[in-house]
């Protein structure tokens, strides 16, 4: 096993040595490198988007060395909340580099509530997954205690999807610990 | 969602329609297009694999027509099971047309018992993988059977990882239909 692996074993194991105990589809969405929109989907049946802010930003300091690019070019911004049946399943946050990106990318980004992983995949894009941080959010935002109607404390992973060895996207995810606890369609 | 993506989801129904009751991590191990080896680490703990056979072969016509490639080609065929604590947990198959590897990979591949999951990631590699049959085998052979000492019946699938635009992998995966039903580590 490599570094790499090691540290997302060790810190999902962390997390569960500060108590939180997480089932085995927890543990997967933290630490897959796969698609995420796929798994929700054999899970709870075909999932959607609501996109709750889209908008070109230039980079900031911190942006610019997420992505590792220089401060002032444009990134685009999205925030999208992935559910079914009206649920909320997981909060999403993404930067993406515009320059790194093809036009029909582009235009599915902005124009429709299409799941990245899908777009990705619409068009049979080569890439991988680096999973960066998981960690258990305690005191989350008040956005996030509104969508999900729920004070319990939030798992978050964040990770890079490379392409052609550079960053094309940065995604954070979030959901409620008290999510994916059991079996949908049971 | 686009065709590929119904498809995988429509198969992993009927498959409960048949009366397969799956579980979540049933489900997630027959649908991802992750890393296998990232969500058995995350459930089990480090997993290692034994290698069953490894060999180098002329490609037949079925083996030619699965990796896109001409009769006669090298493959290297590998079967192998991925375990934990001496318990087995997925039975895997691989061709990979050898004048797709680079030396390293191919290094990897033949002298270490190293599942192709780490080998993509220790490389960089960047790809997609593409399920191809979610099915239930229903007379496993004997090989299998007392593997896993069972007889209950087989999930299985396969999938294309490509690179390149190419089949780097074709990939087939076996587990006991009453496998992964439960938490692991509770």
């Amino acid at each position: 096993m490599n570094k790499k692996e090691l540290r997302i074993i060790d810190k999902i194991e962390n997390l569960e040595k500060k108590g939180a105990k997480l089932s085995n589809t927890q543990k997967i969405l933290l630490a897959t490198d796969g698609s995420v929109t796929t798994i929700l989907d054999v899970l709870v049946g075909e999932i959607k988007i609501k996109t709750l802010k889209q908008e070109f930003q230039e980079a900031d300091s911190d942006i610019a060395k997420l992505l590792s690019i220089d401060e002032g070019e444009i990134v685009n911004y999205r925030v999208v909340v992935m559910f079914n049946d009206n649920s909320p399943l997981i909060y999403a946050t993404s930067y993406i580099p515009i320059k790194r990106l093809t036009s029909e990318f582009k235009k599915d980004l902005i124009s429709a509530d299409i799941p990245i992983g899908r777009i990705l995949r619409k068009y049979n894009i080569e890439s991988r997954r680096e999973i960066q941080t998981v960690k258990i959010e305690k005191n989350p935002k008040d956005e996030l205690k509104n969508i999900f109607k729920t004070n319990a404390n939030f798992l978050s992973r964040d990770y890079h999807i490379i392409h052609n060895d550079e960053i094309l996207i940065w995604i954070e995810e979030k959901f409620p610990i008290d999510s994916f606890l059991k079996n949908y369609k049971n």
